[in-house]
């Protein structure tokens, strides 16, 4: 039907599955080391992805390398599809979660680094399985390093060109050109995050498995959390809970600035306008929040005393907001209180930030910051063209004029969040959702959060909805992990017509 | 401070109080007649206005008469604030609403054609009362007419230049050109509207003076009942609800379109692309409705026996979705049932159609068809763009290609709409409403529908809400129906400059 090459498409998706057999392997020992059995079966698990994976790469023998576009589009989404059907193999082999869709949701959950969970138990989980459900998270992050800086901007969609404008370039101080160069440096960060975030919490008093898997979950923004009470569990560690604010923020900062920091050049990390406004984001609604935990927390909403917890000391209050603010704006979703409780006005908030997300090339989910500041800049322009009509304004970022057609890009990305997100949210209510929840789970899902409101709540999960909702939340955690063009595209007709 | 011809302003703003006045002098007989004191009130109100509005057109002598954009925007505005003002007068001298938060809210809610009412019990008020709370839709209708086909496009803002492309022009078959004759052709249709329905209603069966209410209230697409259970009060006669979804669906129809096929010029009717939309639209989604209600209904969501409503027959089922889904898209907002007692999934939808508004040049408010027609279609290009990115395709809107920037007025328009929705919410949350009557509440007033969800509801009314919470709301009301860019470009700080 088209002139796709779909034999380089194969044997990239085979690689993939190859790569994540291998990462079963690193998870097995964690069982053994606990004699527990499951090990085996995560053994097996990674065989079979292995084996299929090679089936899948020396079966397609292209007779041409070369990769167009359409062909990258489907690499990107059947890659994250091919991760999320091998990667749940673990959990079906072991038993730890036996029904197909609950381990689909769990798996893409992770790949997406969303970090929602259909696990209503997690503590009693096999340690293998929950170093292998932390993994998917770390894969899932490395996956959109790639994505987000390399190839996306190949691709020319989301105006990811803009940001990346400082990335991958012929000049002398950037960042090497080539995608593979380009990657390794990236990814090297991101290896050194997790190793310091991981020693830095085992210092702090986590267990050294606790602390691996804390760091996976964070340098990647997923969220899943080895203790049944998220991050709450360490509530009487402060020092912890500020080691993973600190981390939840790099991981939420552009990678490349990150580059320029640990390289020593501090000063384009503080030009970059996007990272001023994040940071000053995460401190003024932290602030207001402080406000609320101290003085308008509103206790009717605290009527069950399930999960009790202390904010009465300022310095508990201001953590609190802190890490609930950077958790929620990065999207990692990691939770230390529920904010829920607090008051509507926290709600109301919390409801609002689930559609910020972090900054762009970062590990982060949602709309993110850059597109914000594009967008904003450009409706508020209305006004002064409303008054001066022939007046050509062009609208800056990072002190540079940005190209119309990068400004429509931008903007066609967030109508069409938006449009999903409201059409999700129906939807949901269609699955028997209440309205809240249904609105939670969708901005939730699509904007790779985590927590979100009304039943789907920080201190709830995703274990009670419906099979059709657990499928149309993973769909949702999928499209929003990859800016959405990468695979609306792929259901249009004309991207299936010969060109 | 500038150089603004302020004279000119208040002349308009003092003719606007001296013709409000007058309609005050048409409410006081509907109290003398019913022997109601409080018709003496009402006329006192009267006089004040006028005297107050003959003052100030008298006092302002103007040099030049000439208007330019900025006193346009001024006289807008402040011609809304200014019916408003003396519009509550009414209620405040016959004490049927003695306190001024709830008079202005009231009569805000009645010039922007919302339908938010603050009356706990409507069918107590003085009958000459009820007549100036239907009159102020309709003054507010006729506003808006003028606003939309003729002011907006002289101000070049909201994209309002595109759907008028067929009004007002120099051809042969349109419209006269001068703003007051087109004004005069409209308003004369609004009147032959008003008539037309006033006399089948009361041919239906309603009583002359709710029937001349409810017409005013229709045409506007306002929503205030004289009856307290709305429309639901005449669940036993639907020839009345299904004449009133007639009017609705001709009220949220763009007028020029009317004037056309009053003419007997019906093809061009049919040939708009938003028309069709609109249709095609309140059908579709009607057809699903009629299905939750049919076989779809949550029980448990109808424990309140207060508002039994019956809706085994089909005719019934039809006629209630119908109904409900024309009154909440026209933003009219009249109510034959709760829909948020029909399941989760009806909420949900409604709350989407909440974001949808009626067709451009018409009483509607929200965000209207043509725009969103005009986005989605700037925004799936980009799913063109991204496999052809040099292909240049224009967006066409009735078989017409549409100026880029019309297209980004629009897009704008839509970014900031739903930037000051999120915002609004959490702002009401800070008032104390809860999260789900906040985004109800939100969302209702800026789309000056009139009911909502939550506390809220179509069975609830405003009352409740704190005085903070109904100002916002009427500042909402206000920047709705003004189509955003009007009120809010006096909000910036170079509007205030001098040139």
């Amino acid at each position: 039907m088209n002139n796709l090459n779909f034999k380089i498409i194969y044997r990239f998706l085979g690689l993939t599955a190859v790569l994540n057999g291998l990462f079963m392997f690193i998870a097995s020992p964690f069982s053994f080391y606990n004699n527990e059995p499951e090990g085996w079966s995560i053994l097996n698990a990674g065989i079979v992805t292995i084996f299929a994976g090679l089936l899948l790469y020396f079966f397609n023998k292209p007779k041409s390398t070369n990769i167009q576009k359409k062909e990258g589009y489907l690499i990107v989404t059947l890659g994250w599809l091919t991760l999320s059907v091998t990667g749940m193999l673990p959990y079906l082999f072991t038993g730890s979660i036996p029904n197909v869709t609950n381990a689909f949701f769990e798996t893409l959950s992770g790949y997406s680094t969303t970090g929602s969970s259909i696990l209503t138990d997690i503590e009693a989980m096999p340690k293998g399985i929950l170093f292998w459900r932390s993994a998917t998270h770390w894969i899932g992050g490395m996956g959109i390093i790639v994505l987000t800086i390399a190839i996306l901007p190949l691709l020319g969609i989301g105006g990811m060109q803009l940001f990346m404008a400082e990335a991958p370039g012929p000049s002398a101080d950037k960042l090497h050109p080539r995608i593979t160069d380009t990657a390794k440096r990236l990814w090297l960060i991101y290896v050194i995050l997790t190793f310091a975030e991981f020693f830095l919490l085992k210092v702090a008093g986590m267990t050294w498995f606790d602390a691996i898997n804390h760091a996976m979950a964070t340098v990647s923004t997923g969220g899943f959390s080895t203790k049944n009470a998220s991050i709450a569990f360490y509530n009487d560690i402060p020092l912890i809970q500020y080691i993973i604010i600190f981390f939840m923020l790099v991981a939420g900062t552009n990678f490349v600035l990150t580059y320029f920091a640990l390289k020593g050049k501090i000063q384009k990390v503080f030009k970059s306008e996007e990272f001023k406004y994040y940071l000053f984001g995460i401190i003024s609604v932290s602030a207001i929040v402080t406000i609320i935990i101290l003085f308008f927390q509103d206790e009717s909403l605290q009527s069950s005393i399930e999960h009790p917890m202390v904010y009465g000391a300022s310095e508990s209050a201001v953590r609190h907001a802190l890490f609930q603010v950077t958790s929620i704006i990065t999207t990692t979703g990691f939770v230390t209180a529920d904010f829920t409780m607090w008051s509507f006005f926290a709600t109301g908030i919390f409801f609002a930030l689930f559609f910020v997300g972090g900054s762009a090339g970062s590990t982060s989910g949602g709309i993110k910051i850059v597109r914000h500041i594009v967008m904003l800049k450009s409706s508020f322009l209305e006004f002064k063209k409303a008054l001066h009509p022939n007046a050509i304004i062009p609208i800056r970022y990072d002190r540079k004029a940005v190209n119309q057609t990068i400004v429509f890009n931008i903007i066609s990305f967030f109508i069409i969040y938006m449009l999903i997100f409201i059409i999700s949210s129906v939807i949901l209510t269609f699955f028997g959702l209440d309205f809240v929840s249904a609105l939670g789970a969708a901005a939730s899902s699509l904007g790779n959060i985590g927590p979100a409101i009304g039943s789907v709540s920080p201190v709830d999960n995703f274990a009670h909805l419906s099979d059709g909702a657990k499928w149309f939340c993973s769909f949702l955690m999928l499209i929003g992990r990859l800016e959405l063009f990468t695979v609306l595209i792929l259901l249009t007709p004309f991207f299936w017509r010969k060109n």
